[in-house]
């Protein structure tokens, strides 16, 4: 029996690594309370590591739309989860930023596709203040990804001896990335999501489902490549992608859950992803178990 | 002083290894006479290869639209320089495989999204033989980029303690992919071209730059990642990247030099290209000469 380990604002949320304080889960309010200040500083670190990897220079035609995209894109979850699996499974955090940095930049591009304009889509409208014309955005956002890859080859160190832990995160997010990860890899053990209660229209589902299921994938990707670079073995690897994904798609349910037209059948999947992601980090018997399980405690 | 190599049809193209025999290069006809069989050989393997890597399988709203863009796109010559270069430095060509099919998938996906219709360009019109829409051209087309880090990635083999050269071949690969490459990184001693007799108009100057650079960092890129991959050394993946570069270019060139309106100033750029490959390809004392050198036999 362990210690509690408690958040930044000293709330108890794990009360023993072989038991963990399920008592401190509650529906409302359902904001996210998880290690805002943890999670802030990580994702400052990545940021800084990005600001570094892309300076504003000349030629400014090329770096500026880059270092915009790459900014503008909403900050999620997943690079902090990767540098936190990282430090689970003993792995020191620097080993983990290059991949925590690519993931941002994955997220980042596959941000600007979704919001491109097309001419088989209707038109955005003036909601969207696109500083660059489309062309530039498809350019730029599709680099994006060759970027994320560059900066994890790019961390490969001789001295460390560590190709093959950064070949197998390449592997991990092109696949993640890829179409192959999306539709019937890593994935097929999807949890599905129940609809009770007040259930959303049939085309809110599938957006639910939808966003729940990349996010979920995105996470599961950080946290293995975390676990991965960090050293953990097999079974620690495929339990911390297990709790990404569990933790993604919970991420991806929030904002349907938190909203004006929130939707109480969903509150009982949250709980059901937040038990199965306890379930897995439960096996963990050593390492940096506080920043972790952090993400669990919306 | 070596025999003579000769090409699939017997016609000398290299008489010796210290002086590539010049007198068999003829303006007219301007057709590729290079290695047609080989080439085509070649090419043939490496689609053996993807054919293999992307079955037609379910969900075939997925895999439908990849295997037909990455067979859509036209073929070009990078992947079997790829090989080629390999060969040069003293590996086998299965070394090159991976890297090569990567090439044909980067290949596709920058060709798919160059014909993507977006909102700020004119309509393309009927002439183009869509068979899907924008929207999964768009997502299956960035796919492709991750798919060929993944191809790369998985190329991987212990037994043979590669990684490190996969590793190299990956960040060689998303440098000339991202806009580092493209613009201030391993191309600034990009051949300036003239523009002499029958010069084209302005618009179709910047067109034959923007083709023929690159034509030329996809082909640098080839044949780099072919010598670092089959082992060679320092100075051979920068003679090849050289080369690749010089063939690259020229095979840009090629429509405007063949084509109707075809432009005369431009046939002395192409002879200034191929001399200066032939320059880089003068330093090596063995390998697979035969094929390699075909390249230049324009």
């Amino acid at each position: 029996m362990l210690g509690a380990i408690t958040n930044t604002y000293g709330r108890a949320i794990v009360s023993s690594r072989s038991n963990l304080d399920r008592s401190s889960i509650s529906h409302r309010p359902m904001i996210i309370k998880m290690s805002q200040f943890h999670w802030a500083s990580t994702q400052a670190d990545v940021e800084a590591h990005l600001r570094q990897a892309i300076p504003v220079r000349e030629p400014l035609s090329v770096f500026e739309p880059k270092h915009h995209l790459v900014f503008a894109a909403p900050r999620n979850t997943a690079p902090a989860l990767c540098i936190a699996a990282c430090e689970l499974v003993g792995g020191h955090r620097n080993q983990a930023m290059a991949a925590a940095s690519a993931l941002h930049l994955m997220h980042a591009a596959a941000f600007t596709r979704e919001h491109l304009p097309l001419t088989d889509k209707p038109k955005l409208g003036p909601m969207i203040n696109r500083k660059y014309g489309p062309n530039i955005e498809l350019l730029t956002g599709e680099g994006l990804f060759s970027f994320g890859y560059e900066l994890l080859a790019r961390s490969d160190d001789p001295a460390q001896n560590n190709s093959e832990r950064v070949l197998r995160a390449i592997l991990e997010m092109s696949r993640a990335m890829g179409s192959q990860g999306m539709i019937d890899g890593q994935y097929h053990n999807l949890p599905n999501i129940q609809f009770n209660g007040h259930d959303p229209c049939h085309v809110e589902r599938i957006r639910i489902k939808h966003v729940s299921e990349k996010k979920g994938q995105l996470h599961a990707c950080g946290a293995a490549c975390g676990a991965i670079l960090g050293g953990g073995n097999e079974l620690e690897i495929e339990r911390l992608r297990k709790y990404g994904l569990y933790v993604g798609m919970m991420q991806g349910m929030l904002p349907w859950v938190e909203g004006k037209g929130k939707e109480e059948g969903l509150m009982k999947e949250v709980e059901k992803l937040r038990n199965l992601a306890i379930k897995e980090l439960e096996s963990f018997k050593g390492g940096n178990f506080g920043e972790i399980s952090m993400f669990v405690n919306v």
